[in-house]
């Protein structure tokens, strides 16, 4: 018998890294869009988390026929309201690097003393069936932005994240721990979760057999 | 018929006043050691939380013949590898003031840079029951050392410890906001869920009977 398949609704590949480690130990196996040969570049026009996340899993599981997972995620510095949030991966302009991004926050924090430079990582994981079925689930991770960036691990604006528990940045954690407490880890373990479910196994058998004749 | 009666395992008003609030709410009524006129000073002479927690709730359960709850708790600073920890209450002294701790920790923590402030809270909460039976429960509350001290509200160390998640100090906090998130908040939540299962009502049962004859 064949192990289902979930497709990572992504072309960032930070993200998929940290989903085949934390989708491992699941009953499916795990496909990317270039396994599949799947080119897809979903716009990201929501206003939240939650609608990107599923607009991603919906375009990725209606293109491919496979139940599809995303994440949407970003930081959130209290000291810009917010910002830079839904909007974290185009920040500093749409050719941005991540280098980029950093550079360009660190500047709007510039006069920012460090007691008000409080921030956390969100994430929203979108399980979308290829039916229509959503599901979603998040993540949440405390910190503050540092001064400058330290460790050359994880991705985006890992290197400038600074976790007070651990004494440590984001970009300095192996991907196992970083997993272990990261925004996107929670909500990825959260669809794990529920995708062992009852509920989550009749969806898939719904869907699978939509998809292709066995 | 009486509601039961859970005995305050605790001489400090701080502490008082918190677990008033906490365990308001719950079948039980709660007395303070001078309601049942025990003066009782019970010696902290264990290594950790969990072995002080159980000797002060040991020792009023066994004064009183009630259900009892105590709390141990304390402050881990990461660059003083968890210090003052146990020692949190007798670290300037034993006369000092919560003035007189703060100063001491502030003095100790003076070269050390905002990064490594790291501190976290932390509380277990021991039930006893007259004939010996003990459950515990803990919590912990993340946070950093600040420069100064801020706020007026709590006690102990509440006023240097300051959250980043919240953008404020501990002793900032209106006495719901803090027992939302603190350590001995989430502790006391954990036990008065226990008291509200059947394993606590047979032990308290137990207890009743054995304390006085109805």
């Amino acid at each position: 018998m064949n192990r289902p398949r979930i497709l990572l609704a992504t072309n960032n590949a930070g993200k998929v890294r940290e989903l085949v480690v934390l989708l491992a130990g699941t009953p499916f196996a795990v496909a990317t869009p270039s396994d599949e040969g799947i080119a897809l570049d979903v716009e990201e026009t929501g206003d939240t988390f939650e609608e990107n996340a599923v607009l991603k899993a919906r375009a990725f599981a209606q293109a491919s026929g496979l139940l599809s997972i995303a994440d949407d995620s970003g930081l959130e510095v209290d000291a810009l309201d917010g910002e830079p949030g839904v909007r974290s991966a185009r920040y500093a302009g749409p050719d941005a690097t991540d280098e980029d991004r950093v550079r360009y926050l660190l500047g709007k924090l510039e006069d920012v003393e460090w007691k008000r430079r409080g921030a956390r990582f969100r994430s929203v994981v979108a399980l979308a069936y290829p039916d229509g079925e959503v599901r979603l689930f998040e993540g949440a991770c405390e910190g503050m932005v540092a001064f400058e960036p330290q460790g050359d691990k994880g991705f985006g604006y890992d290197p400038i994240f600074y976790i007070p528990a651990l004494g440590r940045h984001m970009a300095e954690l192996e991907m196992e721990e970083k997993n272990r407490m990261s925004h996107r880890g929670q909500a990825v373990r959260r669809a794990v979760e529920f995708l062992g479910s009852a509920e989550a196994l009749e969806l898939y058998g719904g869907a699978e057999t939509g998809s292709r004749q066995e």
